[in-house]
């Protein structure tokens, strides 16, 4: 166990990408306590990393395990972690559908190089960031937390599912509470990746034309940063289970993805032709339409302020704001 | 894709072990192909694989990677495998707690390298053994197939579950349907593991005292592995989803070890003084009480013939046989 000598600290993996900002932004406002943001930087971006005094950054990959290793063997005297929120992981769905070494490495071994390495920690709260994927299609039925049995039809989605069974298992064995999160598509900046991000960065490079994946008809729940880590805060504070699953997202039933690319277009690229595909996937392993059940977010009395389409309307603004450069 | 000119096969891994013994026989009985058996003998024995003309044995262990792509770059021309039968795994699930690179290695890793292989070929039906061990603990509730969230308390059930959803995505890929049979506690011969096999190999070695686990009150249900082979062959005609998944066990409630204890010693070990532990668990990780709801299995027209005690009655008596060599 690690001497009392040592500074109290919470740890953020993947603190250096688009939700990890965001939520280090956060827990800045909240506490006084160090911050270790642990980020490769294959998505995430140095310039994102706040200066701060209660903010050390090290650029470790989860993914090996002996630089992991290493990593906490150098800083066990030096902390004592007591939570951590497990943001880290690949976001291109597609290329792990291609590729299965990419979840394997950057959603899966992510978190299992991590939890071999908390054990010596009196960790009090683990915070992972889950996934609707690991529901898999369930057509147009509203999905709860105790939606089963779990399809994943992604690489990804299977990943994270994996990820949440051996955190359930870490918990088994100590003091630890565990929070899945089980977010939506999330929108807002800074963007790493996502269906805006896309789009506005195809346009930039051939500003007349956008090229949809899929017949445009996929119909998903968006929610905007603000909320997301608004609604992980409420539960983080309310919900005080062993271990405790929440879906996360918006209140409205989603928005089309030929309406992003409408509003994108109209906000950036005035003029541009939109081409729509043929398929109801946008690729192999998506789901073209789900919907969420919120109602345990909303029990806990978290209302999400933003509806998909408002969502997707501040973030476009936001992103176009990042990625345009006049 | 292989060429037409290569022989029809059936996969098994874990051939030589318990289960897939039985399931070999069953499939030599049941079709007129070639049978292959995978096996790394950690557990499994080469004097358990049937001689036969039809069964070819290679001595592969499927958690290390090169050793399983060699092995298939080897046979795709030779043979076109149509069907797989995933039975390898691990079995010791308090050693997986403690260590959890064996349930990563023996569980997860040899179906995950097993599925980067059979890409090549036009496989129609993947079996998986799954296990109650996925669910978690949820108390006296009737564990349902739908039964969620699934919050798994041992490295084996993280790993099972994280078996089933890459199985999952993969075969969203191709035409393969996929099988899960949630397996219950299962007994019978060739035993290489379990209970029954723990109790009387002890008592082999101290004839006079048999120590418990726990408190004896664990309550669980156990099935004869004729009864299984069975459901599965059942399930396999009968099931015909893209993703068929099924809780296989007996139709009563279960026994208590503390029976188990007293069936072995007045049959083999007459005299021999039984003690018991405190733990309701018989180890961190052991799930004390379940019971599945099998009504699923039932709905196919499938009747298990044996009890638990009845089948427990059974095994003790072919693993005593199995063992004691006077």
């Amino acid at each position: 166990m690690i001497g009392s000598s040592s500074e109290k600290a919470i740890l953020v993996s993947g603190g250096a990408g688009f939700i990890g900002t965001n939520l280090v932004k956060k827990l800045l406002n909240d506490s006084e306590e160090k911050i270790i943001i642990l980020d490769n930087l294959k998505l995430g971006k140095k310039e994102n990393v706040i200066e701060n005094d209660k903010v050390i950054f090290y650029n470790i990959d989860l993914s090996e395990e002996n630089e992991v290793k290493k990593f906490f063997v150098n800083i066990k005297n030096k902390f004592s972690i007591h939570e951590v929120w497990h943001m880290a992981a690949n976001s291109d769905i597609p290329a792990g559908i291609k590729d299965p070494e990419i979840d394997f490495k950057d959603t899966f071994l992510t978190t299992f190089n991590l939890l071999k390495n908390l054990n010596n920690f009196n960790l009090q709260k683990f915070h992972f960031a889950s996934s609707s994927a690991i529901y898999g299609d369930h057509g147009v039925s509203k999905i709860k937390e105790n939606t089963a049995p779990l399809f994943p039809i992604s690489n990804y989605g299977s990943f994270k599912l994996a990820s949440e069974g051996i955190l359930s298992s870490f918990v088994e064995k100590n003091n630890c509470k565990l929070y899945l999160y089980r977010f939506p598509n999330v929108v807002g900046t800074p963007a790493t990746h996502g269906v805006i991000f896309d789009f506005i960065s195809r346009l930039i490079l051939a500003p007349n034309e956008l090229s949809v994946f899929g017949n445009g008809r996929q119909k998903k729940q968006y929610m905007h940063i603000n909320d997301l880590i608004k609604a992980m805060f409420t539960i983080r504070s309310k919900s005080l289970n062993k271990r405790n699953v929440f879906n996360i997202g918006p209140l409205d039933e989603g928005l089309e993805v030929k309406e992003i690319a409408n509003l994108t277009v109209s906000k950036f690229f005035k003029g541009a032709k939109i081409k729509f595909g043929k398929d109801i996937r946008g690729w192999a392993g998506d789901i073209p339409k789900y919907q969420y059940s919120v109602e345990s977010l909303l029990a806990l009395g978290c209302n999400p302020e933003f509806s998909s389409k408002d969502a997707v309307i501040k973030a476009i603004n936001d992103i176009g704001n990042q990625l345009i450069k006049n």
